[in-house]
C-alpha cells in the first residue's frame, strides 16, 4: 500500500516534470542575440553547478566513510541515495530553468500575451517543483523498500527500543531514513548557502558600481556583472530554494516517522502492545501522506497546464496552491478515514479519532498559508509597513534603514505566534506526532510551492533577456509584470520556507530528544529537556548566538566576494571605455568566475559551522547540552530569518514603491536613500535569512544521527 | 550581623556620595556664557524628571493599589519602597551630573590638567553610582529589618514552604523583596526606555538637520537641538544606566536569596534539616556579600579621590574598577572562612568547601569584565572589526551599514560563551545557587561601573559645554580625550549592563521556576521546564519574537520624535535666518518640550508590553507557557541586546575614526557614509539594547510576584 501509493506518487510527478521540460524546450529560443545571452547564462550557471557538484562529491564521499565506519554502512548508503537525489533534483530544475527564461522571453515577444507567458513560465518552475517531491519520495520510497518494508525490522525496532536502546543508531529503519536526510541537507548547505553568496555578490556588485556609480539601468548588458547577476537568480533561487525545501520536506517526514514510534511506545509501555499493526500504520503515514500530497499538486498543476486561458497571474497561480491544498484535504480525509481504527486512534492518545492526523496536517497548511501572508502584508508596497519604508526615504538613508530594521524586528512576532497556535492545537489533537505531522502538512504541497517559486526568477531572467536585447517595451511590460507577480511569491515562498524549516527543525528537535532520552527511561517515556540544567541552559545561551554569528559571517562572505567583483567591473570600464559606450562587449564571464570561485570558497567556513558545532559541543559537553543548543539555535533562527528576510522584502519593494513615482519617484535623494536600503536588504534577505533555514535543519540532523555515540562518549561524562 | 554590615556599607557610600557631591558643588562655574548654558540643560533635565516622575508617581500608585488587593499588602509598601529609592537614586545621580558638566569644563579651562579635571567629572559620577548602591541596599536592609531578619519569619517560610505552598506569594520575605524589586524595575523601565527615545530623538534630529542639511558641527549652538541633545546625555545615560543597573543589582539579591531557600529544600528534603541555622546563612549571605562589595568599592573610590596625581585617565579608571574587584575578593574570602560552616557547605551540596559562594561570585566578576573587554574588542577603533566598518565606509553607505551589522552580529558568540562558562562553573562549585552568586558578583562592584559609566556623560556635556561657549581649543582638547575614554567605559559599561541583565534574568527565571514548580512537588523538589511540553515549546516562541516586537517598536517611537525634531529645527532655522548666522539664540526649550512629551508618550507602549504580556500569556495558557515565555525573551533578548549595542558602537567609533583622519578624513563621502551608520547606529545602541535589559528583567519580576494567582486561574487549565 505504502509502495503502491509512492510509486504512483513519483511516476505521475517526475513524468509531469519531463512533460513540462519538452514542452519548454519545444518553444523558440527567439533573435540571435537573444540565443547567445541565453547561451551564457546557461553555461554560467553549469559551469558554477559542476565546480559545485565537484566541491559536493569530495565531501559526500568524505561523509560516506565517516558514516561507514562510526555510524553504520547502511546508513551511509541512505546518505548517498539523500545526497544524490537533491542533487538531481537541483541539475534538472535549474537546467530547466535556464532553458524556460530565454524562451519566456520569446513567448512574451511572439504572442504578447501574458497568460501564455505565464504559461511557459510555470511550466519551466514546474520541473524544479515536481523534481524536489518526485525525487525525495522516489528516495524515501527506496529507503522504505529495503529497511523499513518487512514487518520483521519494525519488530527489530521494537526489541532494539525495549532491550537495549541506546539512541536512534540502533533502530534500522529510524537510523536509515536520518541519514538519507543528512544527504538531503548536505546538499541544501552547499546549494542554499553558496548559490546565496554567489548571487547576491554578484547583484550588489553589479549594483554599487553600475546603479550608484555609472547610472546605468539594472541588467543593462554593459555592465559586465549582468549575466552573472541573471545566472546568481537561478543559482540561488532556484537550486538553492529546491534543496533547502527538499530538506524540509525530507526532514518532515523523518520526524513524523520517528515520533511515531516515541507515540506508541509512550502509549504503550513495554509491556502492552495496542496491537503491532497500529505502530506500523503511524510509521507508514507520513510517507503516505506525503505521497497523496505529491499526487494532488501534480494534478492541481495539470489542470492549470490544461487551462488555457490565464488572465491575473497573481491570481491563477495562488489558485493553483489553493486547489492543491483543497485536494490534499479531500483526498486525506478519505484516505483516513479508510485507513485508520477508530479504537486504535483513541489508544494512541489520539483526540479527535481517525481524522486527528489529517486535522493536524491541516493546522500545518493553514499555518504555513497564513505565514505567507503576513511576509506579503510586511513586504508588499500595497500595505502600511512598506509605504512607511519608503516614505523615510525622503529623510535620507539612515531613516530608510533604520524604519527598514524596525519592520523587520515587528514582523516577527505574528508568524511566531502563527506558529505557536498550530503547535499547541496539533499537540491537543493528536501528540507529538501532530506536531510532524502538521509539519509535513505544511510542506505537503511542497511541489507547488517551489513551482510558484522557481517561476520567479525564470520571469526575472526573462526580463533581464528583454533588456539586455533591448526588446519593445510591450515585452518588458509583460515580463516586468510577470517579474512583479514573482516578488510577491518569492517574498511568500521565503514565509514558507523558514516556517517549515523552523516547524521540521522542531520536530527533528523533538525525535533528537526521543533519540537522546531513550536510554534509561524505563517506564513512562517522557521526553524532557529542562532549561534548569545548567548544561542545556549554557547550551541555549551559545546556540542563541551561533545564527548571529553565522549571519555575521555570511554578511561578510558576501561582501568580501561583491567588493571583489565592484573591482573587477571597474576594472574593465577604465581598461575599455567602449564597454560603458556600449560598442565592446564586456567580458561577462571573469565576472561569473568571481562570483563562482567566491561563493564555493566561502561556503567552507559557514558549512563547517553548521556540520562541526554539533559534532564539537556534543563530544564536549554531551547530550544535554546539545540540546540546548539545539533549541537555542533553532529559536534564534527564526527570529532572525523572518526579521533579515521580512527588512529586505520591505527595503526591496520600498525602493519598487518609489520607482513607480511615489515620493518623487526615481533618481531623486529619496530614490537613492532606497537604493541603499535595497543594497543593504539584498544579503540579509537572500543570503542570510535562507541560509538560516538550512542551518537549523543540518545542525538537528547531524545530531539526530551522532547522538547516540556522544551521548556516551563526551568528555563532560568523564567529571 | 547582616544589618550591622549593610548599615555600615549604606552609611559609607551615602557620606561618600555627599562629600562628592559638595566637593563638585564647591568649584566655580564659569563665566556667564557657561553658567546660562548650564542652567538651561539643568533645567530641561528637571523639567523632564519631573514630568517623568508624575507619570510614575501616578503609575506607582495604581500598581500599589493592586498589588496591595490582590497580592498582599506588605509586598505593596516593599514595591512603594523599591519604587522611591530608585527614583532618589536617578534624581541625585542627576542632579549631580548636570552640575558636574560646566564645573568640569571649568576646571579644564582654569587647571588644563587633565588630572584634575578627571577627578572632578569622576566624583560627578561617583554620586550617582554610590546613590545606586546606598539606596538599594538601604531599601532591602529595610525590607529585611521588617520582613526576613525574626527568625519566626523563616520559620514560617519553611512550614509554608511545607504545609501548603502554592507559590512565592506566601513566602513573606522572598515575596517583599520580589516586590521591592518590581519598585525598582518600574522606574528603571520609565528613566531607561523614556530616556533612551529622548536622548536619540533628539540627537538623531539635531544630527539630521545640523549635520547633514546644514553641515554645522556637533553641539554647535545655533542648533535648536543641541541643549536638548546635551539634557539627553544625562537623562539617557545618567539615570537611565544607574535605574538599569540597580535594577539588576536588586534583582540578583533577590534571586540569590529565593534561590537560598531553593538549595536548602532541595537538599534537606522535608523532613531531615541539615540544621535551621544553615538556611539563614545562605539566605543572608547574598545581602552581606552585597555589603562588603558596597563598601569595597566605597574604599576604592576614595582612594582613587586621595590620590591627587592621575595620568593617564583610562588607566585611572581601569584602576579603581580593579582595586574595588580585588578588595572584594579578599574581604569575601576573610568573610567566607568566618562565616560558613564546612560541614554546613557538604551537606548543601557545595563542592568547594566554605569558599565555594565566594569563588562562584568571582566566576561572576570575571566573566562581567571579560564581557566589557569582548565589547571593546568589538567596538573600539584599535580593533579590527571597528576598522573594517570604517573601510567599507569608502565603497558607501550600504557596506558601512552590512559591515556594521555584520560585525554586530559576529560579537554576540563570545560574551555568550562566557556567560555559558560561567553558569556551568558556578552550577559545578554552588549549584543554581552559585548562578545567583554570580550574577550577584558581576554586580557588586556595581557603585563604581557606574560612577565610571557617569563619568562619560558628565565628559561628554563638558565637551558640549566648551563648544557652545566657543572656549579654547585647549580645553576642548581636555574634555574630548576624557569623552573619547567615556566612550570606551561606555561601551563597556553596555556590555557589563547586558551581562549582568542577562544573568540576573537567568536567575529571576530560577527563583520562577521555583515559585511555579513549589506545588505539588513533595519529594525530591527539582527544577524542570521541559521544552518539549508543547506550551513551553509554544511560550518560547512567542517569547523569542517579543524582544523584536519591542526594538520594533522602540525604533519607530525614536524616529516619530526624532522626525518631530527635524521639522522643528526646520522651522526654526527657516523662520529666523539670524539663528543659522549666529545672530540669533534659537528656542532651545521648545527642542527639549518635544524630546520630552515626545519620550513619555512614546514610553507607553513598550512599557504595557513588559508588564502586560506575562500577565495575559499567564491567565491565557498559565504558568508552563510563562516560564516558555520567559526563556525566549530572556535568549532572544541577549542577542538582541549584544548586537544592538556593538554594531551601534563599531559605527559610531568607526566614524569617529574616519574623522581622526583615516581614509580620507572629515567632510570626505567615506566620512558621509560613516555618519549614516552611526545615525543608524545610535537608536539601536542607545534606545534598544539598553531597554531590552529591563524587557527581561521586569517581565521576570512580575512573572515571579505573580505565579502563584495564574497557576490556579488560567483559562487553559478549564480545558
Amino acid at each position: 500500500m505504502v509502495v503502491l501509493l509512492s510509486v504512483i506518487a513519483v511516476l505521475f510527478s517526475l513524468f509531469l516534470a519531463l512533460y513540462c521540460y519538452k514542452s519548454v524546450k519545444k518553444k523558440s529560443e527567439g533573435s540571435d542575440r537573444m540565443k547567445e545571452i541565453a547561451f551564457i547564462i546557461r553555461s554560467g550557471a553549469s559551469e558554477f553547478l559542476k565546480c559545485e557538484y565537484k566541491v559536493l562529491f569530495v565531501t559526500s564521499v568524505a561523509v560516506f566513510a565517516v558514516l561507514a565506519i562510526f555510524v553504520s554502512p547502511s546508513g551511509a548508503f541512505c546518505f548517498l541515495l539523500g545526497a544524490f537525489m537533491s542533487a538531481l533534483a537541483g541539475l534538472v530544475g535549474m537546467k530547466s530553468a535556464t532553458e524556460a527564461g530565454v524562451r519566456v522571453t520569446e513567448t512574451a515577444r511572439e504572442t504578447r500575451d501574458t497568460g501564455e507567458t505565464l504559461s511557459v513560465a510555470l511550466k519551466g518552475g514546474a520541473v524544479m517543483g515536481l523534481s524536489v517531491g518526485g525525487f525525495a519520495m522516489l528516495g524515501i520510497t527506496v529507503v522504505y523498500l529495503v529497511f523499513g518494508l518487512a514487518l520483521g525490522q519494525l519488530e527489530a525496532e521494537r526489541i532494539a527500543f525495549h532491550s537495549n536502546f541506546l539512541g536512534i543508531g540502533d533502530i534500522p529503519f529510524t537510523m536509515s531514513v536520518s541519514c538519507y536526510a543528512l544527504g538531503c541537507s548536505l546538499i541544501a548547505m552547499i546549494n542554499r548557502v553558496g548559490g546565496g553568496i554567489y548571487t547576491k555578490a554578484a547583484d550588489m556588485g553589479a549594483d554599487l558600481v553600475g546603479k550608484s556609480e555609472q547610472g546605468i539601468p539594472e541588467d543593462d548588458p554593459r555592465n559586465p556583472a549582468s549575466i552573472a547577476d541573471n545566472v546568481g537568480d537561478n543559482v540561488g533561487d532556484v537550486a538553492g530554494l529546491g534543496s533547502d525545501l527538499l530538506e524540509s520536506y525530507v526532514g518532515a517526514m523523518i520526524s513524523s516517522v520517528v515520533l511515531a514510534i516515541y507515540t506508541y511506545y509512550s502509549k504503550t509501555g513495554s509491556d502492552d502492545p495496542i496491537g503491532y499493526g497500529a505502530m506500523q500504520k503511524i510509521v507508514a503515514y507520513p510517507i503516505m501522506f506525503a505521497s497523496i500530497g505529491l499526487i494532488a499538486s501534480s494534478i492541481a498543476l495539470t489542470l492549470f497546464f490544461i487551462k488555457k486561458k490565464h488572465g491575473n497571474p497573481k491570481r491563477s497561480l495562488n489558485s493553483v496552491s489553493y486547489i492543491a491544498a483543497f485536494l490534499i484535504i479531500l483526498f486525506n480525509v478519505f484516505f483516513s478515514l479508510m485507513y485508520f481504527d477508530r479504537s486504535e486512534c483513541a489508544s494512541l492518545g489520539f483526540r479527535l479519532g481517525r481524522l486527528s492526523p489529517a486535522l493536524s496536517s491541516v493546522l500545518g497548511m493553514v499555518a504555513g498559508i497564513l505565514i505567507g501572508q503576513i511576509a506579503e502584508y510586511y513586504t508588499s508596497y500595497d500595505y502600511s509597513p512598506t509605504r512607511r519604508v519608503a516614505k523615510a526615504s525622503c529623510e535620507g538613508a539612515a531613516l530608510t534603514i533604520t524604519e527598514g530594521l524596525g519592520a523587520g524586528m515587528s514582523s516577527t512576532l505574528l508568524p511566531l505566534i502563527v506558529l505557536a497556535m498550530a503547535i499547541m492545537t496539533a499537540n491537543a489533537i493528536s501528540g507529538l506526532y501532530g506536531v510532524g505531522i502538521a509539519a509535513l502538512g505544511m510542506l505537503s504541497f511542497v511541489s507547488v510551492t517551489v513551482s510558484v517559486d522557481t517561476y520567479g526568477p525564470i520571469a526575472d531572467n526573462a526580463g533581464g533577456i528583454a533588456e539586455m536585447c533591448a526588446l519593445d517595451e510591450d515585452v518588458r511590460n509583460i515580463t516586468d509584470g510577470l517579474d512583479a507577480v514573482g516578488n510577491t511569491t518569492a517574498a511568500i515562498g521565503k514565509g514558507f520556507a523558514i516556517g517549515s524549516a523552523a516547524f521540521a527543525a522542531l520536530s527533528l528537535f523533538a525525535s533528537y530528544l526521543y533519540a537522546e532520552s531513550g536510554e534509561g527511561s524505563s517506564s513512562g517515556l517522557m521526553l524532557v529537556l529542562n532549561m534548569l540544567d545548567p548544561l542545556v541552559l549554557a547550551g541555549a545561551l551559545v546556540g542563541g548566538a551561533l545564527p548571529y554569528m553565522f549571519s555575521g559571517i555570511l554578511i561578510s562572505s558576501v561582501s568580501k566576494t561583491a567588493r571583489l567583483m565592484v573591482e573587477e567591473i571597474r576594472r574593465q570600464f577604465s581598461k575599455e571605455p567602449g564597454i560603458l559606450a556600449g560598442t565592446v562587449k564586456p567580458d561577462y564571464n571573469r565576472c561569473i568566475a568571481i562570483s563562482s570561485q567566491g561563493a564555493l570558497k566561502e561556503v567552507r567556513k559557514p558549512a563547517f559551522i553548521a556540520v562541526a558545532t554539533p559534532l564539537i559541543a556534543g563530544f564536549l559537553f554531551g547530550s544535554s547540552f546539545v540540546g540546548g543548543l539545539l533549541i537555542g539555535t533553532t529559536l534564534s533562527a527564526i527570529m532572525l530569518a523572518i526579521f533579515t528576510a521580512n527588512s529586505g522584502g520591505a527595503w526591496d519593494n520600498g525602493k519598487k514603491y518609489i520607482e513607480k513615482g511615489n515620493f518623487g519617484g526615481k533618481n531623486t535623494d529619496a530614490h537613492n536613500a532606497s537604493i541603499i536600503g535595497d543594497t543593504v536588504g539584498d544579503p540579509l534577505k537572500d543570503t542570510v535569512g535562507p541560509s538560516l533555514d538550512i542551518l537549523i535543519k543540518i545542525m538537528s540532523v547531524v545530531s539526530l544521527i551522532t547522538v547516540s555515540i556522544f551521548s556516551k562518549y563526551n568528555i563532560a561524562a568523564l567529571f
